[in-house]
C-alpha cells in the first residue's frame, strides 16, 4: 500500500500539499492539484480512514455486534439498524458473534463461553474508535455485555441491559399476546390452549402473562393443563397439538411459527383444517407464515421498529443527549389477520 | 481513550516497556510488570490492532463483503466463511451494501448505482488494511466488481467475477437440476411442466437447459408451452400453475421453493395433492420446505460448502498459492426427498 510521503516525494511537493488536495483545501494551484490527483490514482493511495479517525477523535462509525446474524429476527432489524445510520453519514461495521451456531441452545448459560467471545469483540470495536455501538440480541433476556464503566456510548437492542447506562430496545410480548387473545375471544373462543416456546424464557413467560390477563379479565377460567411447552420446536409442538385436540379447545395459541409448523402438521395428519374445525393463532409473522395453507393469522414482531429505536437512542447518546432516552422501552406487535381463526 | 504514553507516565517507565510488558516479551521485574497491567486495567487502556497491523503489515482480517445479508442464501455463506477463518486465527469485518434493500430488483442493472456503493466500500476495507475479502453475491451472475490491478486477495462467492484474477465458487445449476429431472423421470414422468425465475437470470437459464439435456437423454420431446417464467415471484407461480394444470403435466419442477408456496396454494385450491394428483419438485431447501404439507421434495442449495470454498480458496491466495485455485467452481446441490413426488 502506497503511503502519502511516497505521493509527496513522486509528485515533488511536501505531504501536507498531498493532504491538502485530497481533503480539498484551495491552496494549490490547479496545476499541482491535477498532477497529484494523477499520482494518487496511478499509484493507488487509499486514505486511511482509521488514521484519520484518530486524529479527529471520530471515525463516524457504528459497530453492531449480533449474537448470531442466522437467528430469524435478526437480519431485519440489522438492515434497519444500517440504513438509519447511514442516512445519517455513519459507515457500519458489522461483528458477527455466531453464538447459537457455535453451541446451539446451551451457550447463554456459560458466562465464561460467552465472554471468551463478546470480550475480545468488544475490545476490538474499541480499538477500532467505533463512535458507538449496538448490540442484537437472538432471543430476549437479562445480559450482562458491557461491563460498569463502559464508556462508548451503546444500545442493547432485542433483549435487556444489565448495565442501566445502556438502554434497552425490545419486544412488548405481554401486550401483544394479550392482544391476540383479546382476539380470539372477539370470534367467540373461550377454550383457548397454548403452545408456549422454553418455560424459563422471557418471551414464553412474558406471552403467558399477557394470555392469562386476558382470561381475567374476561371472567375465563384459567387451565393450567391447556398449556403447553414445546421448546421453540416444531415436533415438540407437534406433540403438544396432539394433545390439546384431546382437551377438546377450539382454539390453539401457539408462539411462534415455527413450532404453528407442527400444528399445521398435526392438523394434516387429523383431516382437520385451521380456520375451520379449529382456530390457530402465532407469534413471529416469519417469512415463511406466508406459506401457511390456509393462511396463518399471526403477531408481526416489530423489528425495524426495533432497529430504528436502536439507531435513533444510539445517535442521541453520541450527541450528548442520554437525559431523553428511556431506560427500556417496549414495542408492540401488530396483527396479521389471514384465514386461520374463524368465529364460532 | 488513553495512550501508551499516559499508561508509561502514569507508571514512571518508558513507553517501549509498556510496549514489551503487553506484547509478553519477558525484560522486566516482575513487579513492574504487575504495576503497569494493573494501569493499563484501571485506565482502561486498548491496544489499537489497526495501528499494530499498519507496523505488521498483516491485521489477519478478512474483510467479508455481502451484497444483502437479508438474501436468504447470505447468512449460512457468512456464518461459514466466519467459520472457517476464526478456525485458522482470522478476524472478519462484514460490510452489507443492502443492494436489494435499497433497490429491490432493479439496481444490478444500473452499474453506477452499484459503484456508487461498492467502491467507498472496496476503499474502506482497503484502508482498514485487511488481508483479503470474499464478496457474497445475492445471485449468480457476471460481476464487474473488483478492478483490474486490484491487489488484496479476494473471491467471489455465489456468482462469477469478470476479473479473471478473482476465482468464482457457485452453484452447478444446471447438472442440479438435471439431476432432479432424472429423479421425475425414475419416478415415471414424462409430461413435466417447469415454472422458471426471470427468463435472463443464469440460474433460470442454467436450470432450464437441464431439464432439457435430461430430456434429450430419454427421447422427450421438448415443449416450450410447458415452461412458464414467474420470476421467482409467489403469485405469478400460482398462476402459471393453473395454466401448467391445463397442459395436463404429471409433474411440477419449479424453480425456487418461494415459488412452489404459489403451486401449493394453487393445489389447494384445486383440491389436488402434491405427491397423490400430481408430484412437485423444488429448488433451494430454504427452510421454509420443512412447513410445505406434504413434504416437499427439492434440491439443497451447497451454501455451506460454498462458504468453506471460498475461505479455503481466499486463504490459499493470502499464503501465495494462486496457482492452485480453478478460476471457477460449480458445486452440486443434494436432492432432499420428501413426499412430493409420487410414482405413477
Amino acid at each position: 500500500m502506497v503511503t502519502l510521503k511516497e505521493i509527496a516525494r513522486e509528485c515533488k511537493v511536501s505531504p501536507t500539499t498531498v493532504s491538502n488536495i485530497l481533503n480539498g483545501k484551495p491552496k494549490v494551484s490547479e496545476e499541482t492539484r491535477q498532477r497529484v490527483l494523477e499520482a494518487v490514482d496511478k499509484m493507488g493511495y487509499r486514505p486511511n480512514y482509521i488514521a484519520q479517525g484518530l486524529r479527529n477523535q471520530k471515525t463516524r462509525t457504528i459497530g453492531i455486534i449480533a449474537e448470531d446474524i442466522a437467528q430469524f429476527s435478526t437480519p431485519e432489524i440489522l438492515d434497519e439498524i444500517m440504513s438509519c445510520s447511514e442516512e445519517k453519514g455513519y459507515r457500519t461495521i458489522v461483528k458477527n458473534l455466531r453464538l447459537y451456531a457455535r453451541w446451539s441452545d446451551s451457550w447463554y448459560e456459560k458466562e465464561s463461553w460467552y465472554h471468551s467471545i463478546l470480550d475480545p469483540t468488544l475490545k476490538e470495536l474499541e480499538s477500532l474508535r467505533v463512535d458507538g455501538i449496538i448490540y442484537i440480541a437472538g432471543h430476549a433476556r437479562m445480559i450482562h455485555c458491557f461491563p460498569e464503566g463502559f464508556h462508548t456510548p451503546a444500545v442493547m437492542a432485542y433483549a435487556f441491559s444489565d448495565n442501566k447506562r445502556v438502554p434497552s430496545v425490545a419486544i412488548d410480548d405481554k401486550s401483544s399476546s394479550a392482544d391476540m387473545i383479546r382476539y380470539l375471544i372477539s370470534k367467540g373462543h373461550r377454550r383457548i390452549g397454548v403452545i408456549g416456546g422454553r418455560e424459563d424464557n422471557i418471551h414464553t413467560q412474558q406471552r403467558l402473562l399477557g394470555y392469562q390477563e386476558v382470561l381475567f379479565e374476561n371472567k375465563i377460567l384459567f387451565n393450567p393443563a391447556w398449556v403447553r411447552y414445546a421448546n421453540w420446536d416444531k415436533n415438540r409442538a407437534y406433540l403438544a397439538a396432539r394433545e390439546l385436540l384431546k382437551e377438546e379447545v377450539t382454539a390453539i395459541f401457539c408462539m411462534s411459527d415455527q413450532m404453528t409448523g407442527g400444528v399445521y402438521l398435526c392438523l394434516d395428519e387429523t383431516g382437520l383444517r385451521a380456520g375451520k374445525d379449529i382456530a390457530v393463532a402465532s407469534f413471529d409473522n416469519q417469512s415463511v407464515a406466508e406459506y401457511f395453507l390456509p393462511g396463518l393469522t399471526t403477531m408481526e414482531l416489530p423489528l425495524r421498529k426495533i432497529g430504528s429505536v436502536s439507531a435513533d437512542f444510539l445517535l442521541k447518546q453520541m450527541e450528548g443527549m442520554e437525559g431523553e432516552i428511556p431506560e427500556k422501552t417496549l414495542i408492540p406487535c401488530r396483527l396479521i389477520e389471514r384465514e386461520s381463526v374463524h368465529v364460532i
